[in-house]
């Protein structure tokens, strides 16, 4: 049954594909080809988006996926390193040279293809242009397939996590030792596991007999603007979404402690279990900070969880200047916190910490014996499954240790402090400008914004929004920015988060400029 | 208030860390550091699990973040590149290279301490030594950051996971167009989207309303070795653990399709709505693959949604010699396929894949309209965030999609047959060997067995299982292999995954032999 020959064969083959040579040669190419691409980007000699309809990247995608069948996949029969052309070449050395040119062809493909987050022209969503060497810190731990689940298949990637909750706790303001924390794909991910702990925290037994929601039925309640993460949460975790109640906001859209005490009154006495308050710094829409301290008074008065969705705000306590905008923070009973939007990390790098480390183990409450071995009981305490969504999961926070490990603190003060600086730089050229309006005063980097040329001056908002909408198609398809779009008062707004250090002033000048000449296009076709 | 002359130098700061030829530098560095590595792991010149214990460890990753606060980080002023020490060095030139010399001391920090999934003698979970070229293309997208969420946001990134989803869903036999798929961060991401998935078809009304459980409670009837992530996703998603069945399993602990369809039939009898079955292709203790064509008819038979972690086996659908392993795979509802295991691509690389594209909208049913352009509605369709549980995803597919762009399928079909054959091979080593027991006949490449020396032949099954975890912990913190622990008939046993395309039949006679050495020391010892 067994073919020995066909073994050895194979084996032979995947030798060629795991040669540490060849890895070497393709390496090299790796790195001059992505610092090549950096050079251009950051020298804004690109598009900032390269714009493609989604069918025709696909079918592109695809074709190379074909192409590699039709016209031989690269060589997996020699082992030696891919070389450089030479005048004379022998049979093994074309294979290797056809090999080296068309590792080169995908990854170039890959960086044509793709979104420039390093232009300087790109000021979009809460997505960073990250540190570029960050990257080179995250993919040792690719290569090497660094991953947790439990502590002895990642222990280093276990190590870095911890001392890195560590360093984020206190930075909160948190006792050592007193709080815990962990690290999941994303804040989405960090949402849903702080409200699932919260869960199982508020309605005990929810774990093992299901949501009981017969009668006054458990709810959340949320900052208005919350990110749709939070109430899909509550889809997730089986609490509906209809259980989800909006908080009301003050005229800067930030939660009115007032009016949540008398809203959690209301719904305590009307026999509802309130599973938790969630509170923003910040929320998304205009990047508004909740009062946390006040918040969390009135959380505490009536013995509700308070969840924090820090994702981009939480890096703000690295700076003398803005840390008082996370005032409170230390009273929340879970914080979620992204080192990939305002820490410049690759995506995806998001915190989840909680006050009291007690509740760290309330998120799933189950036995995996194959995994956790009872032969060593004390390693549970550092085996990430029992706190994660993620069995295994990657070893997400090497770039952020290295690059910490290499920059030192100073760096983090400095990205929030040029990127929030220059949010109010924006905001007062918004104001100078006759056309343009700002739609509130920044407290961060993300400014939301209408362009209202003196044709629209007087349209109705259901114009004045689909002329924003359409002006933003047209200019990040043009790659000349890219910029996004919301919703203020029910009306298309544009918006940008000033998420790269690359940006200057003078590139926020030009975005006025390029958006009224696309405008004043855009006014001269039948469109909108 | 704002600082024009502070900003100016935090931008200049920053710029330096941004450098492109900073990064060069850096990235050859890199290459050079990574590839001996390589060469040393695959050479078996390096332990396997460099073992430290936790907090030894934790400590050392906290002085490094201490350490660079203290000796003054990485220069962030100089803007020229990091090189090599020549004899004369000017002061910035001494700057570079400490810069340079602290970047390698880091990146190999990172590799000194983790686990080397490359060396041969790692042969234990079921997470691969991956091909290393795939961690390149990978770090394309963390160093330029490409993600998901919406469509716009990486054009690239979601036109390359569409075609691979593409690519797998015809694999399993399904016909174009009409399926649907998304990449997510592991299997158990994947299993909670699927049953989510299934939860919100089975219980209409859940979404919004919450979960229903009051009288008979809705059931999940799961294979009874699934995987903890299935038991997990049913305390998430508030069906409560309680409610999550084992199905019966036969001799060789595969589901049995006659007592299922007596279970469903009596559940069902009993007023039960059964959310799903899941079943595994292959389930992880023993590797057993369920029969799923004969599943699939009792699901259809009952109207129940059938789902399949197929997360470790569905690679054998590559296997012209093993894909009959999986047949009847193409009759599940969805499939849950991880492309970080036996597609051997680091982690991770998860596919969710739903037979009918019409459920690829059940999972989630709620509008972000800041993120979801209402100017550009069609686009819904390619935006990722409306199928997944994260909002901001990597390029989790940027590996997979470029290592088959490099070799081709063929490559697939080589790593499962060269694995798969090698559990046979072992198993046929445990077999001819006195003192070791296979405790199954292998279908792939996952074997588990007991080491019983003479001493040990008459030992109390209790006393047989403390043996076997002992023996695997003097194993691994030794370095010299890496093996896994699983439960035999409730009692303790050793496992592999051969899981590496560079073991070979040498070192697995080794790992019989140096089983019975540390046995026979151990047996010596007081211990256990």
């Amino acid at each position: 049954m067994l073919d020995q020959a066909a073994l050895k064969i194979a084996q032979q083959r995947l030798r060629a594909v795991y040669d540490p040579q060849r890895f070497r040669a393709a390496a090299q190419q790796w790195g001059e080809l992505l610092a090549s691409h950096l050079e251009r980007v950051q020298q804004r000699e690109t598009r900032v988006l390269n714009w493609a309809e989604p069918v025709a990247n696909i079918a592109e995608a695809e074709r190379w996926l074909d192409e590699v069948e039709v016209t031989g996949a690269a060589s997996r029969t020699t082992s030696n390193a891919a070389g450089s052309l030479t005048p004379a070449l022998s049979q093994g050395e074309r294979e290797e040279s056809t090999d080296s040119q068309r590792f080169a062809k995908i990854v170039r493909q890959m960086l044509d293809r793709g979104h420039n987050l390093h232009h300087p022209r790109y000021i979009g969503h809460q997505v960073p242009a990250p540190v570029p060497i960050a990257g080179l810190f995250d993919a040792v731990g690719s290569v090497t397939n660094q991953v947790m689940a439990i502590y002895e298949m990642g222990p280093w990637a276990t190590a870095v996590e911890r001392a890195l909750v560590n360093r984020l706790g206190e930075q909160i303001g948190w006792q050592r030792d007193s709080f815990a924390g962990l690290v999941t794909h994303g804040g989405s991910l960090g949402n849903l596991t702080g409200l699932l702990t919260a869960r199982n925290v508020a309605l005990g037994g929810s774990w093992e007999e299901g949501v009981a929601n017969d009668g006054a039925k458990p709810v959340i309640v949320v900052q208005g603007d919350a990110h749709y993460s939070v109430a899909r949460a509550a889809g997730v975790i089986g609490l509906g979404t209809k259980q989800v109640l909006r908080a009301a906001l003050d005229e800067r859209r930030k939660l009115d402690p007032q009016k949540l005490d008398e809203q959690l009154t209301e719904l305590i006495a009307q026999g509802h279990r309130v599973v938790a308050v969630s509170a923003c710094a910040c929320a998304t829409p205009i990047g508004a900070f909740d009062p946390l301290r006040d918040v969390a008074a009135v959380c505490r008065k009536h013995g509700v969880w308070m969840h924090v969705d820090a994702a981009h705000g939480g890096a703000a306590l690295f700076s003398r200047r803005y840390r008082h905008l996370l005032d409170g923070v230390d009273q929340a009973d879970s914080v979620v916190w992204d080192a990939h939007k305002m820490m410049f990390m690759p995506a995806l790098c998001a915190f989840v910490l909680y006050r009291d480390k007690r509740h760290r183990f309330e998120t799933f409450r189950q036995e995996a014996p194959y995994l956790f071995d009872p032969s060593a009981p004390g390693m549970a305490e550092y085996d990430s499954g029992m706190l994660t969504l993620e069995c295994t999961k990657r070893a997400a926070a090497y770039g952020l240790w290295g690059t910490w490990s290499l920059f030192g603190q100073q760096l983090f003060e400095d990205l929030v402090d040029v990127t929030f600086d220059l949010g109010r730089v924006f905001y007062e050229k918004l104001l100078a400008a006759e056309d343009f309006v700002p739609l509130h005063e920044p407290e961060c980097n993300i400014v939301a914004f209408r362009h209202v040329p003196a044709a629209m001056k007087a349209a109705p908002p259901e114009a004045l929004g689909a002329f924003q909408r359409e002006l933003r198609r047209r200019l990040i398809e043009s790659g000349r920015f890219y910029i996004v779009q919301t919703n203020h008062g029910g009306v298309g707004a544009l918006r940008v988060t000033i998420i790269n250090p690359l940006t200057t002033t003078e590139d926020l000048d030009e975005l006025l400029v390029t958006l009224r000449e696309l405008g004043a296009e855009l006014l001269k076709s039948d469109r909108p």
